[in-house]
C-alpha cells in the first residue's frame, strides 16, 4: 500500500481539507499514475453535499484526471512509465453484462465502480478520486492522452468532454443539423465546441445575453436569449437537436417547442427535482426527451483522440488545491470560464 | 348544400342528441361518403367535455369513419360511387409545409383540419365528424377500404389502429424485440395485435390481472401485473420498447425502469396533467420518452392495407346511436371490449 496525499470532505457538506489514505500496490493489470491535474465537476459539489444518494466519507472527489504513468503491473501492455494517461468517471465495471459487453460500461447492470464515492468491484473497498497525488487503475479503464503541451486543459474532457461528445455521436449530430445548446457552463461550452466541430449549426440558448460574445468565440453561430418571448416564438420547431446541460429545474415544454418534429432534446444535466413535461409537447411532433450519461471507455478514448486531432481542449482556470472550497462557491454562482482545474503540484 | 342528420353535443359537457346541419356539395376533388359505421374514441369524450382546448359547439364527434362513396367530384380519380372508403382524424392540411411534404400531415405547421372540432383550411368553416349520416372530404384525405365483410370493425383502425401502427413502424419494432404495452383499452388492444403481427414478443402491462386471458387471446405472450412490485422488479431493463396507451396520470419512472438501455417509451395517450419523470430515469440508460400522434395519410392507407392483408380488425361492440351517452359512461369506467362502434343505420 502507498500512502497518498489528498483533499477530502470529512463528512457530508463539510469543507474539503488535507487528508491521506492508502492506495493499493499496482496488481498485474494496474497502472499507477502520478496525477498532474484534476478538473472540478459540478457533480463533485452535489456529492460532497450529499445531494444525490448517500455518500461515502471521507470523500476525495475528482474524476477528470490526467497525469504521468509512474509504475505498471507485470501484465500491463497498454502503458509504460512516462506515458501520459487519463482517468474519467469509471475505474471498473462487471465487464460481463450486456451493457459492458457493448461498450456501455456507464450502464453496467451489476454496478460499475465510479472513480470516487463508489466501491471497487469487490463492493467493499471505497474509491477515492483525483484530488490526490496518485491513483492506481486497471489498464482497461486507463485512457491514453496524446496532448502534452496543454495537459491541464485536457482534464475536463474526461467528464465534460465525453458527456457531450457521446450523445452528439450517438444521435449522429453533424452537417445539416441545427443544434441548440442550453446553458453555457462546463458541459455547455464543450457541447458548443464539439457540435461546431462536427459541422452542426450551433445556437447557444441562454438566459444571460452577456454570454453571447463568448458563445460565438467558442463556435456558436447564433445566440438565443431564452428570456425573450419573441426569440422563443421565432425559434418554434427550429432545432433538430437540443442538448440541455442545465442541472436546475427549468421549463422543458418551452425548449421542446423549439424542437422540430422527430427532433430530440437530450438531457445531460441531472436536475434534483423531477422533470415536468406536457404530454402534448412530445406527442405533437413525435419528439423525444432523452438522457445521456458520460460514455463508455472505448468511446472516451475515441473522444480524446478526436480532440487531440482537432486541437479541442476545455477553457479552464487553473487553481491551487487550497482554493477548492472557494472554487465551489464560485461554481454555484456560475462564476467560472468554464472549468476549474486543480494543479496537483500545489498539494504537498 | 346537403342537410345532414347527426348526433351532436349542443354545448360543452352536455349530452349528445339529434341535430342536423349542412354539408357542402362535393367540389371537383371531393368525395361524398354515406357513413355506415363510426368508432367512438376516448378523445371524443375529452372534446365533448372541453377538457383539451376550447371546443367548437354544437360538436359532432367521430373520426373513425367508414362508409360507401355516394358521389364524387368531376376531377376525382381515386374513388367512384360504390367504393368502400374511410376517413380518419384529418380532413385537410396546408400541404406545403415541411411536415405535410414529408407525409406527416398530423404535424402540419400551419394547422391541419381535424375531422371535427376544427376548421377547414379556410379557417372559418367548422368541421363535423362521423356521428352523422354523410361526410364530404377531399379525395387526398379519403382512404381506401378493402375489407367489406367486417366493415364496422375496420372503423377503429382509422384512429386506434394508426395511432399504434405508426410508432411501431417508426421505431421499427418487430422480430427480436420485447415490447411492453401499457393499458388494455382501444389503443392497447390494437398495439398488442399489431406488435404481435410485426413479430415482437408482446407483454401486456396492466393493473388488472383479470385482463390476462384476453390479452393472451389478442396476441400477448406475457402478462405483467403492474401492481405487483416483485413482477416490476423482475422486469428491470427488460423491454426494448414500451407503448404507453394510458391517458390518466401514472408513474412514468416505474415503466422507464423496465426499459433497456437505449430503449424507448412511447406515449400515445394524452394525460391532461404534465408527465413527471426523474432525470435519472432517462440519463441512467440513454433512454427516451417519446410521443406519437396518429399517422400521416399515406401511412394510414399503408396501415389499412396491412390490416386487410393480415386480417386484423378491432374488437368492437356495435351500438345504436341513441346509446352514445351511456357508451361514454361505460368507457369512462373502462367497460368496453375494446371499442364501441356506432351503427349509423340506427340514425334517422
Amino acid at each position: 500500500m502507498t500512502k497518498t496525499l489528498a483533499y477530502a470532505a470529512p463528512e457530508a457538506g463539510r469543507h474539503l481539507g488535507k487528508w491521506s489514505f492508502e492506495r493499493r500496490e499496482p496488481g498485474p493489470h494496474d497502472v499507477q499514475i502520478d496525477i498532474k491535474f484534476c478538473g472540478v465537476c459540478h457533480s463533485d459539489i452535489h456529492q460532497v453535499r450529499d445531494e444525490w444518494s448517500k455518500g461515502i466519507f471521507p470523500m476525495v472527489p475528482g474524476h477528470e484526471i490526467v497525469g504521468i504513468v509512474s509504475k505498471v503491473g507485470s501484465a500491463v501492455t497498454k502503458f509504460k512509465p512516462g506515458d501520459f494517461a487519463g482517468v474519467g468517471c469509471l475505474v471498473d465495471s462487471c465487464r460481463t453484462c450486456p451493457s459492458c459487453k457493448s461498450g456501455l460500461e456507464q450502464f453496467c447492470e451489476n454496478g460499475n465502480s465510479g472513480t470516487y464515492n463508489s466501491y471497487e468491484q469487490d463492493k467493499i473497498t471505497p474509491t477515492y478520486g483525483g484530488y490526490s497525488k496518485m491513483i492506481v487503475v486497471h489498464e482497461d479503464f486507463t485512457l491514453r492522452v496524446l496532448e502534452k503541451n496543454n495537459l491541464a486543459a485536457v482534464a475536463p474532457l474526461l467528464c465534460a468532454g465525453i458527456t457531450t461528445y457521446s450523445p452528439l455521436r450517438h444521435w449522429k449530430v453533424g452537417k445539416g443539423h441545427k443544434l441548440g445548446v442550453v446553458g453555457l457552463g462546463g458541459l455547455g461550452h464543450m457541447a458548443v465546441k464539439l457540435g461546431a466541430s462536427f459541422g452542426a449549426e450551433v445556437t447557444m440558448i441562454s438566459t444571460s445575453p452577456s454570454k453571447e460574445a463568448d458563445a460565438r468565440k467558442l463556435g456558436a453561430q447564433y445566440f438565443l436569449n431564452s428570456k425573450d418571448a419573441e426569440q422563443i416564438k421565432g425559434a418554434k420547431r427550429h432545432f433538430d437537436f437540443i442538448i440541455d446541460t442545465v442541472s436546475a429545474s427549468h421549463d422543458y415544454d418551452m425548449y421542446l417547442g423549439m424542437v422540430k418534429p422527430d427532433g430530440v432534446m437530450i438531457c445531460v444535466g441531472g436536475p434534483p427535482e423531477p422533470i415536468s413535461v406536457k404530454g402534448f409537447s412530445l406527442i405533437g411532433g413525435r419528439k423525444s426527451l432523452a438522457g445521456s450519461l458520460i460514455g463508455g471507455i472505448a468511446e472516451t478514448q475515441e473522444m480524446l483522440d478526436y480532440c487531440f486531432d482537432h486541437q479541442i481542449v476545455s477553457d479552464i482556470e487553473l487553481i491551487p488545491i487550497n482554493y477548492i472550497n472557494e472554487a465551489y462557491e464560485r461554481m454555484l454562482k456560475g462564476d467560472v470560464k468554464y472549468r476549474f482545474v486543480i494543479d496537483l503540484a500545489t498539494l504537498s
